[in-house]
């Protein structure tokens, strides 16, 4: 396994994004990314920077979840840019809510690096 | 807009997918992706290699959709490794089935630009 600085900055970026979620501190998620970021949540538009990032959390805090969870698969190193293959999981405290695949799209930002592109969906059958 | 060759090249990789589609060729449309391809569908596991990819769009060709399009909204270039965001629409000849984002990552695969990881989610609630 690609055990690269890279992928272990990356690593390290999604568990503070996944203690943020714990806190319910969605303004710490939303500053995880860049300030042009898109989304593309299912079932919805994609929600743009700032302000609506941290709404789209904010609205995920009410739907149950209480632990979210980031595994990264695979990062593709591009200079400035890299690519990242995941898997999350959303369960409550005794349940999988839900499981599935995510791709971001990661951006070197002043020197630190900051989620840019953010799709995923669920590997469950709806 | 971004008119350079390389987002010119991925418009035209991605007509050449639809106009497969449209004559329900899924070899042909297996072949646009790279020999270690991975699809993400929503709601089913993870798709690898041409195998199972021209497996899942043949069982495409089953659900009803009669016409499959593909829009690029940006092209981002890292030199052998290109991402893409784009929307896609399904539709019978008289209504919208689905409508949804897609974030495509390209590999330059011998000199032709092949599909290397794709995801996709839809815009509509469900």
């Amino acid at each position: 396994m690609d055990r690269s600085p890279l992928r272990e900055e990356i690593e390290r970026r999604n568990r503070t994004l996944v203690t943020a979620f714990d806190r319910r501190d969605e303004r710490s998620m939303a500053e995880l990314f860049t300030a042009d970021a898109q989304l593309f949540p299912p079932g919805r538009e994609p929600v743009s920077g700032t302000e609506r990032i941290a709404a789209f959390w904010k609205q995920v805090f009410g739907t149950g979840v209480d632990e979210f969870a980031l595994e990264t698969i695979e990062v593709e190193d591009c200079g400035e840019t890299a690519i990242e293959v995941g898997r999350y999981t959303l369960r409550t405290d005794d349940e999988i809510l839900d499981e599935g695949t995510s791709l971001v799209v990661w951006k070197r930002d002043d020197g630190e690096w900051k989620l840019h592109r953010d799709i995923w969906n669920s590997n469950r059958s709806p």
